[in-house]
């Protein structure tokens, strides 16, 4: 990883670290409620939408910190689709980043309800910004709930939970993270320019580089899970195959699925091209999401 | 009932049915979570929340109509609500209005979907709304973040759990009802009020009102799981009791809590006479709510 590039991810890492304990530490409510969202907002891991979010700020040579609240709700709803998606009755998974998931530590009607606070309480804190207008806001939430609703992000999940023990198709697979991931990660860029005052065309090309680095990121968690090393990426290696979930691995071999992630690193790359932007961060951090070990 | 309201209703009622059903089905979302969404949305009730909002704007003798968009996304929360409530790690409810609970339908994880999904698209709702300005819709998804977050309906719901199996106080109960369904219920009230141009003093009064017929609510609720026929609340009869619930019957008999019920219906129509609007309707809607049988 670029120096620049790691450099800027510090700190901005925690300035949103920070803001994030800042939004839930003063929120009025029952203090099991508050440790469970705080335990799984802290849980961490790379942050990279919201460093998409500052990152194409930064392209635009704006300050990064006017995007903190939209960053900051992008993550909360992140966090809460974790969450939920951990229970049980969902992917039924123990651990997360290396450590017990929500509904091991709190149990599951408190991580069910962490969620629920989270992903609502997102939306206030675009609501009740200082730093954006009301066409701001709106737009904002706008795609914020399309991105993360049922045309979104809980369609894919729904789509995943459907999908396991059969049999997908390419196609099948793509629609899955497109929606399940794609879209949040779309947001993440597209708020990013949106805030900096892009183009109608210069928002296209950030979706496309979204939509492409969203893609590759998905083949490299799914080739991780064939080939990472359990330590690193906090779960157990093979659990796909264990599940019997089909992923670009299993539809193309593993040197297939490779080359794709190529492919969408290459056409993301280009689209980041078309923005004429200062987007040297963002390519680094095409680069980062494909050749991550964890 | 007196015609005139029931009038009201009837024809509000199914105005909101006919809007939920458009919003719903024109979500491009996988088949079974449009169903499970359909569901719960579909299984009605007596639709409290939007006849509020519709009421307050008949106060100010401006057309209900325009407030249908907070409306619908006021009934898709308190509906997923109930969805999350139900489920087995939460109250543990096979039956709802007579009807199985979600997740008795559709399995646990899909209606944890719905939940989500319909929560996430109220925002939408809003805003993308062609009837508000957007400051008006950033009005209504900053107190509806509030009241349905975690200062509000979801601390509630987490109060209210933590609170099973033990002795609570008058003032603990009234905490938890106060955010489980009080502030939901006053939003309906203040989001009318806001939408048909209250002013600020009248906002206050109309809030005073919502919160004693909130409470009023809650304290018929309990008083019906005393001594309401099973057929017409459509859950069981003595499921608090069974719970080991602390109820307003339990902490102030029977009759005591009788009185206090009537107290707040006094207090509710009190601060409704201060509002200075044609008020007639929300009148006998407090009446209705204290009334009731089912």
């Amino acid at each position: 990883m670029a120096t620049q590039l790691s450099q800027f991810i510090d700190v901005y890492k925690a300035e949103l670290e920070t803001k994030l304990q800042t939004i839930i530490t003063t929120i009025a409510a029952p203090d099991i409620l508050i440790q469970a969202m705080d335990y799984s907002l802290q849980a961490g891991g790379k942050r990279i939408r919201p460093m998409l979010l500052f990152a194409t700020m930064s392209a635009f040579r704006k300050n990064p910190l006017m995007g903190m609240e939209a960053a900051a709700a992008l993550e909360m709803i992140h966090t809460y689709s974790l969450v939920h998606d951990d229970l049980p009755s969902m992917d039924d998974d123990d651990l997360r980043r290396g450590k017990p998931t929500n509904h091991k530590v709190f149990g599951e009607a408190t991580a069910i309800l962490a969620g629920d606070a989270l992903l609502t309480h997102a939306f206030k804190v675009i609501a009740q910004s200082k730093e954006y207008s009301n066409e701001q806001k709106v737009w904002l939430i706008d795609w914020l709930s399309q991105a993360a609703g049922p045309a979104g992000m809980v369609g894919g999940q729904m789509a995943d939970m459907e999908g396991e023990h059969k049999q997908l198709t390419l196609e099948e697979l793509e629609y899955i993270h497109k929606h399940k991931t794609g879209q949040l990660l779309e947001f993440s860029v597209m708020a990013g320019a949106f805030l900096s005052g892009a183009t109608e065309a210069q928002l296209q090309h950030f979706q496309t580089y979204a939509k492409h680095i969203g893609l590759a990121f998905q083949i490299q968690d799914d080739i991780l899970d064939v080939e990472g090393l359990e330590e690193k990426i906090g779960k157990r290696v093979g659990s796909d195959v264990n599940k019997h979930k089909s992923t670009y691995p299993s539809l193309l071999t593993l040197s297939g699925a490779k080359e794709k992630l190529q492919e969408h690193l290459s056409q993301a790359l280009e689209a980041i091209e078309k923005t004429n932007t200062d987007a040297e961060l963002l390519k680094k951090l095409a680069h980062l999401i494909a050749d991550r070990d964890q």
